[in-house]
């Protein structure tokens, strides 16, 4: 017989997961944030199911992998790659297995195992529909990465390729694809690992900081493309105050991606990759690719009202960028 | 006609949400903690729509405030009074009118005024039903309170009355009260007060570090009441590892309260008090009664396994108090 968090109550439910957090938490309603030397950086993310995750698509390890990937990623790309703590806020419906739970937290733990931290507290609550909603705490250091760096006559760079989330979500749903084409068996792979346990750029941003060259200072804009290639660099643009061109011939594609305007369109818009997208001075720019494979220039900012345009000055409609609004 | 969040779309919502927040938070992911110079205490609280808020009852503005002050009596109980900021995460109804969650924000900025700190980020999403998750981070102070810092022969100490915010949800609902009795204006309109608009105890736990005797160190356990006050000591007790024994004449109950055993049922179990619940050294619990005019000694703690008596000897049945317990 299945389990659920009704049957064993909360106190009981509060005592199962203990061992996945800071030892001591439970007792008191509020935790200590470790690190006090450096300045700290906060952020928040909601995941909601049936919007950001459903358990048809992926189990409940996978969650909570892709719950502390999410947050670390918002650090990383603000240029933050010391982690130090995570609350934990859940709404669960009372029919909800306890393995699920057990395995949501396992998940976590995965993910924090790899890119640093540790649960120091949290809440949980009953509700109609699954709610995760998670702060995460890491040490500000250099550089402090904002989406308004930007300076025309920048560098765009990408860290990594696009889409393959995307990709890997409409193969996991058995969706239709951009167009009729036979994978490479390593393209599947990669997508559905892309889209079931994402890898934040912490490794990008230590390169970044380890190849600046001296003669620079430590001024650099970035965000994360969590909604989307295309979005990062409007956000960038926005927030900066300039425009971006980007060249045709060098989308950060995977190199079994299909040739075709359609899955052109998923890399620019695919959404939930976790890449980072930097803006920065050409000589950065060029230390960085040489040093992080997978990096790669993708065009570059210019002055002008925020627009982004090919490198055959077409301009790039964004309005398909959009479609990570909620609401 | 009444605008949506939808009819405004998620851009400008956060649009309109940029005044009730620091300057230049809606640009990144994450927000700067400003306070390092101290340890830092956070704490993670979700309020569910119909669990713990329901629109029949509260108006966004009163809801706003409680979500704040909910999480503000969360770090006051634990010492820390010196609140630095929030993030806030929301889950709307996109069919959820705009003038409600301004006015939620409004709420909150009215919280934030009276006990400090300031909204530094946050997210926000669709979903079936209203949910807001508060982190909030304070500075760690002395004492720093915890539940299981209590030693036998303690006084235990009430800063304030309960039950009112019970009998207030009561009134506002027009249910059953205890007992058929006449109220006082004056009770009905500090009951309402209390359940729309708790205020943590700041100045009490301001009051319990001015009194400290020298002679004595810092220690002391406290917590709040929000889940109700026998459920307060039952915490102390069990983290501690010992008993309590509460005065029957010495209820911490409205003047106006009614003399019923029905109504000090309510007083002991009615949860969403915002008072500190405290057990500390008799010296000290003297000195801070004698400063502070609402606080009381309740009874005291003593060696053996946990739980609560009756000055009479009579043992109190405390599962009335795990009404909190979700799921």
């Amino acid at each position: 017989m299945v389990t659920t968090i009704k049957d064993i109550g909360e106190i009981e439910l509060l005592n199962r997961l203990k061992k996945f957090m800071r030892s001591g938490q439970i007792d008191d309603d509020v935790a200590e944030i470790t690190s006090y030397k450096k300045q700290l950086l906060i952020n928040n993310d909601l995941l909601v199911e049936n919007i950001h995750f459903s358990d048809k698509i992926s189990n409940a390890k996978d969650i909570g992998w892709k719950c502390i990937t999410t947050n670390v990623s918002d650090l990383i790309c603000s240029g933050s790659d010391n982690i130090v703590s995570f609350t934990v806020g859940i709404v669960l419906p009372s029919s909800t297995n306890l393995t699920w739970v057990e395995n949501l937290y396992e998940g976590m733990c995965e993910a924090i195992e790899i890119f640093g931290g540790e649960i120091i507290g949290g809440d949980c609550s009953s509700g109609a529909i699954k709610i995760i909603s998670i702060s995460a705490i890491g040490e500000k250091n250099e550089p402090r990465l904002h989406r308004g760096n930007a300076l025309p006559g920048d560098c765009l760079v990408s860290t990594g390729n696009h889409g393959l989330s995307k990709l890997g979500l409409a193969l996991l749903k058995s969706e239709d694809l951009p167009s009729d084409v036979q994978l490479s068996s390593e393209l599947v792979q990669r997508a559905i690992q892309a889209h079931k346990r994402p890898y934040p750029a912490i490794n990008a941003l230590r390169a970044l900081r380890e190849t600046k060259p001296e003669s620079l200072s430590w001024r650099a804009a970035g965000t994360d493309s969590s909604d989307g290639l295309l979005e990062s660099v409007k956000g960038i643009c926005k927030s900066s105050g300039c425009q971006a061109v980007l060249s045709k011939d060098s989308l950060p594609k995977d190199p079994d991606w299909p040739e075709h305007s359609n899955w052109n369109e998923w890399c620019l818009n695919g959404g939930e990759d976790y890449e980072l997208v930097l803006s920065i001075p050409k000589k950065w720019a060029r230390a960085l690719i040489k040093e992080y494979k997978t990096a790669k220039i993708i065009g570059f900012t210019r002055k002008g009202k925020p627009n982004i345009f090919w490198d055959n000055l077409e301009e790039i409609n964004t309005n398909q960028s959009e479609i990570f609004q909620h609401f």
